[in-house]
């Protein structure tokens, strides 16, 4: 591999995001042998850790609670934390800024969203013109499930469709679609752009589910016309396990939007301690109760890794990792039985790759014996995430060369892999 | 004061809960010398520090997170720590393991707890039968404003009244009551078994938010037979701002249960990524999206302070606490201008006091910069909490006797307390 790994450190050399790399703790060693630097190519389900927030989270415990206490909520800006870091992820996915609000965990937002979606146009329990959702029949399965309780709490009728079939499934009865950007499990990009104007053709609501793309490619929610998205924190853009998640709504129709989860935080007078629910002006009427300050501080000190970072050069990176891989994939995993399931076209590719093989479960947890992080997906995909901030190209060889070597010595049938565990 | 101060000393020294002071962290000093010890009287809006929580969330963010990374769901217990937490969480509440999960904010599980609550009995949208919620008018805001959603979205009708009315109002169509087991503005504790007896007698599901008497009395879930419970825990248990809240289900309703917010944790299979969402046997069904560990386990420090502790001696320290201030506050304070709100009857206080002033806000203000930290609630109550585990008596003498020295030098007046910014 040693001409390969020339050509690895070649483009590294060249990589205008190089720098950023430094901004992470990668090569940590914990108590165990094994955990000592490796290559991390599940930054896709958690992000590694950024330099910048332990300290800030040490401070935020012991200065901003510990010494401050409840005048932080005024003197440490808890209170306006979430419109404050939703504003500094507004521009990683082409939002202007008031439009994004940060809290509550992804499945909550999707509620929130696909419900205020479906009341723009039917004002409440579904009409006869505007009563089914169409929701992504392949996507990541809490849409699917939120989406459902959203129908019936909405009387409206959900439709499992494809992406591809939403043109042909549109129609005057579509109240609003949900729809991924980027497939969790074979890293296909959909079309934003045009599906977006389609459901606009229709008359109804897009809402888009950016966990898979924020981060790793330019959305560009205002420019295409996205109506309301949605997107967890803790992949490409990470903010730790469980950071909180955001929901962006456009600016025009923020006037309108109405919350299923009206919590008092969304209140046009919060502290006004009002009998009556009114809902405040712009996105802080999309906060529901007190947001977890701490998950939510580390997540603002993790995004001064993107401080500086073009999400045109970040498209470029990932595309050059993932085009990388594939390349090596045929030439040198295609033949041990893998089969890529990602699309070979950079338009129709986000930033990870998924590889068919029929051990999946097995070479994935051989893999990380040999100290390259990936993740297993049903029923046998093999999952790697190019996390375009810190993955190097040499990471990509080192990952192909060790998936070669689990297969070429059969270790993905070791007994040991028969007890399946897994963790999204 | 000397004689007081005495008096103080002597019931401190007499004190079964002295030693779990020293489990948190009281006399920090931070940039500002105002800062240093002082009194904290605000543990009933955000907890005090405990000793244990630093360390534990550095170990979370630089091994859990930063070394560990994806494979810590497993190695390092995040998958099962909202169920794990909230079983440390049930003994201080009187419930059995096993039926409470940690999650979400206060708000959002008012909503899955109130949902469930009317679909226990009516099986989903509001029947003939029972298509009324009937919740407590006097309470804090977000239970009644989300109360208003549940309703409008199960087609129920949303009856507001007093605790006190809630007998009286009770009929066959009461599907669901929402309480607040303490009024969050005078401190006024309910009587939880009795009502909750009488929701029965009328066939409807009792909810109780415990927000206010969690950690600081025994609530005696299981004793009373208590359907569903919701609460925060960054009040009297000490998780830090904006700490996740939990639900309880009582064992008896958790096969037929049925969460508006089905998100993939709640699964029966979580990680099959089942097309068709089907609920998880147990209280995991009430889980809902990926919680924010960090302060998940923040939490889980925290709740240390409470190991070896008795929530009869919490209640008893509780009850000397806000005794000896109503004692002192009836000499000192009523006759410079302060009204008790709070009951007299220890059966009826919490482990609050709230004082009504004409310059509330102002009184406040003044009183904090004299080190002595309270709060203000609309609109013109100085509102005092006693947390059991670290508020002493000689701390509800200093409070007395700046309160008065505030009035006195008639320091609520100052022209810099016109404008108001409050946070709960």
């Amino acid at each position: 591999m040693s001409e390969l790994t020339v050509r690895a450190v070649e483009l590294d050399a060249a990589d205008e995001l190089a720098g950023t790399r430094k901004q992470f703790v990668l090569d940590t060693v914990s108590d165990r042998a094994a955990d000592a630097a490796g290559v991390y190519l599940d930054g896709n389900s958690l992000g590694a850790l950024p330099a910048a927030v332990p300290g800030r989270v040490d401070d935020v415990v012991r200065r901003q609670w510990g010494a401050l206490r409840i005048r932080s909520w005024d003197e440490s800006g808890w209170w306006t934390a979430p419109e404050r870091i939703g504003d500094r992820i507004a521009p990683l996915v082409g939002a202007a800024a008031g439009q994004i609000v940060v809290g509550d965990s992804t499945s909550v937002n999707v509620f929130k969203a696909l419900v205020g979606a479906v009341r723009l146009v039917s004002g409440g329990h579904g009409d006869e013109a505007r009563d089914e959702i169409l929701v992504d029949a392949t996507t990541f399965p809490t849409d699917g499930y939120i989406a459902g309780s959203a129908a019936r709490m909405t009387g409206c009728t959900l439709r499992p469709v494809t992406p591809a079939e939403v043109p042909g499934a549109l129609s005057a009865r579509t109240a609003a679609v949900l729809l991924n950007h980027v497939d969790y499990r074979t890293g296909r990009l959909h079309d934003l752009p045009s599906l977006t104007a389609a459901v606009h053709a229709a008359g109804a609501v897009a809402v888009w589910d950016l966990c898979h793309s924020a981060g790793a490619l330019p959305v560009g929610l205002d420019e295409h016309g996205v109506d309301l998205a949605v997107g967890c924190t803790y992949k490409y853009l990470n903010g730790g396990p469980g950071s909180p998640a955001y929901v962006m709504v456009a600016r025009r129709h923020q006037d309108s939007v109405r919350s299923p989860l009206t919590g008092w935080t969304g209140h046009a007078r919060p502290f006004a301690m009002e009998e009556t629910y009114e809902p405040a002006p712009g996105i802080d009427r999309m906060r529901t109760g007190t947001p977890s300050m701490l998950s939510l501080l580390a997540l603002e000190a993790a995004l001064t890794a993107f401080d500086g970072v073009s999400m045109n050069d970040v498209r470029a990176k990932s595309l050059s990792l993932t085009s990388f891989f594939l390349d090596l994939a045929d030439e040198v995993l295609v033949p041990l039985g893998f089969e890529p399931v990602t699309p070979r076209s950079p338009d129709e590719r986000g930033s990870q790759v998924s590889l068919r093989h029929p051990s999946a479960y097995g070479v994935v947890q051989a893999l990380m014996a040999r100290r390259v992080i990936g993740d297993y997906r049903e029923p046998d995909l093999v999952r790697l995430g190019f996390a375009p901030l810190y993955v190097r190209h040499v990471d990509v060889v080192v990952a192909v060369s060790e998936l070669a070597a689990v297969v070429a010595a059969g270790e993905q049938d070791d007994p040991q892999y028969a007890v399946r565990t897994v963790v999204t």
